[in-house]
């Protein structure tokens, strides 16, 4: 059997393909293979972000949820249907690291910060050698388009998922000066009613599709009654002081 | 008059010099100017991690803080010094972009993160161009480096500098799945302190210039009774669940 390939996991950034670090864009360049989640259909984000950077002679292995609408977490087709899905897709990959070809797999973002492709790692780092690179996280990306600094001095962050439920945002709302909500999606009205509870829906700027094509930045009241895609989010920007 | 120049503020990344995006490259290699704060007779990590990358013909504005050693935030020197050393620098990078001259501004980790460089936007964004380059943070530089995942599915991160007191650290812990604690540096025996008593000591990790020369990672208890530099922090991962 040769020696095994090595699993690079890429984090890509928020969304603008100049935000990958020049060690991302130099492993995609000389990947023997590089994969990619995406959703059936579609060109998927990841591999949009790569185009024009994955070398030549590289296989390309797409790896396909089995979903093509947003099936809730709770749902009980998910944890079936995922948990097969990423065993899987797992095997996929690990036939070309078993032949001694390094895989570099494309992750929006910064793959260990709410990474998708946490689910590979988990399968596969213990048996491959490994290695990830992060990337700007897609937060970074939506505050900076935003123009709001986020932290200063002794300010406290709190990063929370929409998907939490309205008293457990607010909670944990509670000790943080700074807020990043993310996963907005179907999300949006009770992450406004959280908001509005703690006093801070005023302050909260929502950014949708930061860094790329189709982004939108506003105040967050502006978009109540509206729907929001998943690619979105919501800061409350920290406290300004004197200096 | 000519037209002012713009004022890049670009984020460099955590430290690696390959962790900087493509952009952050692009425009330290053609701006006419290449800004820097640094500590009087040190070289300046951000001008380090920009070394090889500076245009032939730029000029180099170095920016040297008026303290050599550590002074305290809440020292009554650091209010009075600091802010006219910060209008000092912003006159003479405004000198530039008045000449019609772009600027770029080097920051470690992410500008709007914590960034020295909002003391310079907050002066000088009113009155010029002005764009902010995100870059990869110095804590994703370091989970990635210590080899954790951070944040799944509905996880809450709560990101704390050490510069808060106990009670207002444990506080701070309390809604949280995942933690890092910033800027440990002297505040290290408290910050051991407060995680005992939030009963998260066993499960920190400490990482120390993550991602550069000398990193140094460890369970955080290893480091009783040891000093911490300033770069420094500590990281309590998120939980793992079945997948």
């Amino acid at each position: 059997m040769a020696r095994p390939g090595t699993l690079y996991t890429v984090g890509l950034g928020p969304g603008d393909p100049e935000l990958m670090t020049l060690k991302a864009a130099r492993i995609i360049a000389t990947a023997p293979v590089v994969a990619f989640f995406a959703k059936r259909g579609r060109a998927g984000l990841a591999r949009t972000l790569a185009e024009g950077r994955i070398g030549a002679h590289a296989e390309e292995l797409r790896l396909d949820y089995p979903f093509t609408t947003e099936v809730a977490v709770d749902d009980p087709r998910y944890a079936a249907e995922i948990g097969a899905f990423y065993e899987a897709a797992a095997a996929r990959i690990a036939e070309r690291l078993d032949a001694g070809r390094d895989v570099a797999l494309l992750c929006e973002g910064d793959p260990y910060f709410y990474g998708s492709s946490l689910a590979m790692l988990d399968r596969l780092a213990r048996h491959y050698p490994s290695e990830v690179v992060p990337g700007v996280t897609g937060m970074s990306g939506c505050w900076t388009r935003a123009g709001v600094p986020m932290t200063h001095g002794d300010d406290v962050l709190a990063v929370l998922p929409g998907t939490l439920d309205e008293d457990r945002l607010l909670a944990g709302f509670a000790r943080a000066d700074a807020l990043v909500i993310m996963k907005i999606g179907r999300h949006l009205p009770k992450v406004i009613a959280a908001l509005r509870r703690a006093g801070l829906a005023e302050r909260a700027i929502y950014v949708e599709r930061g860094t790329m094509a189709g982004e939108r930045i506003m105040p967050l009241l502006a978009m109540e009654g509206q729907s929001a895609p998943y690619f979105s989010l919501v800061l409350v920007p920290g406290r300004r002081r004197a200096r």
